[in-house]
């Protein structure tokens, strides 16, 4: 059971990598946190209605958004081993950097929800 | 060409809809804004190297990240008629959940970014 | 000196006006907070190198950007009080939404700052 | 025209300078991105109703608020060249501070816009 | 075991209250995400190295930094649950507002981080 | 009277300290914007309903959240030096993790606020 296993090597055993990135060795200190978000991680990213290389890309579009350089560095490294082209990644960023720019927009001009996209009861 | 319409008829023809959303009938004020933003938009989010469902789940991505209320309510309308379920939808606020939480935790930590996802020149 | 009067009635004084909006009056459930974030916001938003129009506009930029209804609402007045004007508003809240795209386009390609942008030591 | 040029001497040819930042250079990968960047990114800060100045402190403003690294740098130097001062740009910060203070302050305490603030239809 | 249970009656149970609110009942349409999102939220917020009241207003105050309307008036009112005076709401505000202030300052002007705060190896 | 001392030196006296770190360094180029940051600084953070350990980990819930880097490490160094342990700030960064988890969640699926939670008038 993974549950036996220090938590460290969770993810090598898991991923079959041979070395562990930054932020699994700092979560490693506090092995409840480690735990959880490892598990919690591997729940959210493991293909379901979308495939690993959208949600890898989801994950990037919100990294860019929030300006997490180290989320961004190696989601970025994730979503191409997943097959993410360079052309991909510029039209990813194009959309994020268009949805930014609207977001803003609509926000400032404080524009009011139009009833069609309202939810239905 | 479209340059010689009045912009408020440039996303009716174009979308081939019978209403307009506030968000184009503000921007409608401005002429110049309004072109750049519909020519931008309109550029992004057509078919390329990612398919138009995919930018739509992007944006919707960005834009609960931000929490933009108007933009959410109104790209998860775009995203659904593209083709998102309801699955998908949850899927994918699921890794926007997951991304923000582990964006906070790593600038939290100040992990640094390994050799190892850093761009070679 | 208008440290002796009533927290409340230090706005209305100063700026000569008839009412209270729900900021002034939520803070004054607290006479620290309410005294410090006043005299604070007199300093900041005094005339000096920069002229209160341009001082009100950056505050609507900034929460444009944060996306606080309030306070876009209440510093928009602001702004147009002090002279801003329909074409300002939207030239304001084009560069607020060209800033907000170039930010993220720049963060999620992780572009590293040319030396001559580099502060001198 | 403009279009007819490899995407990478638009900036040199505009602006009339000897160098390209990495910014730039960075897109220029991507020639649609670039050239749909650069175009917006001239049409939004050419002068109209606010002076290039005031756009430049607009868009370090916005890019102080989102912690854009590299925007603040490349835009300061920007508002330096269009005549910021130093008291200038400490202005500039003491208000963007203070916004953001205050955006935090009226979220936290769920204020309600007040009537007068609100848009007549 | 908990599991076994239909998902929308586990907080019920646990909390032993006898409503739901909309948060959970939202969550309710996706089982997977109910489950781990109410496992992570319990672990995490359960009293450990920190007491319950210190975790809420935390949370409180990541949330008004955030703007989440739902997530202040939610994690407030339990804050206040768990002991939180005014005086103390008060309190933690002013710190969110006064760290969303410098925060900016320090970004603003590119701070660089002073070696006596850096992490030892 | 701390008013009389020239700005540098108002911090050393105060916190007793021998060295000066470089946001007060900083904002000692702009004696208004130094003094006014340095009274609200020392006037938020003294004890008061909440004492300073709570106040210094509210400072770095709301930097890691905002990804202010200076901020995490000189405010992380402040708690650390009024008592946090490391088990304390894993948790602190685990309840951070969480609220920005379920803030974008809440937002994404634009979850309206339960009657409950509402203020009273």
């Amino acid at each position: 059971m993974a549950s036996t296993l220090p938590p460290i090597e969770i993810p090598m055993r898991t991923r079959k990598i041979d070395w562990i990135n930054n932020f699994w060795k700092m979560l490693a200190h506090d092995p409840k946190t480690l735990r959880r978000t490892w598990e919690s991680v591997k729940e959210v990213m493991t293909p379901g209605a979308l495939d690993p290389l959208v949600k890898e890309m989801l994950y990037v579009a919100v990294s860019a958004s929030n300006g997490c350089d180290y989320c961004i560095a190696s989601h970025t490294a994730a979503a191409r081993k997943a097959g993410m082209t360079d052309a991909m990644l510029m039209e990813l960023l194009a959309v994020v950097g268009m949805a930014n720019e609207t977001n803003r927009l609509v926000q400032g001009l404080r524009i009011p929800v139009d009833p069609q996209f309202e939810r239905k009861a």
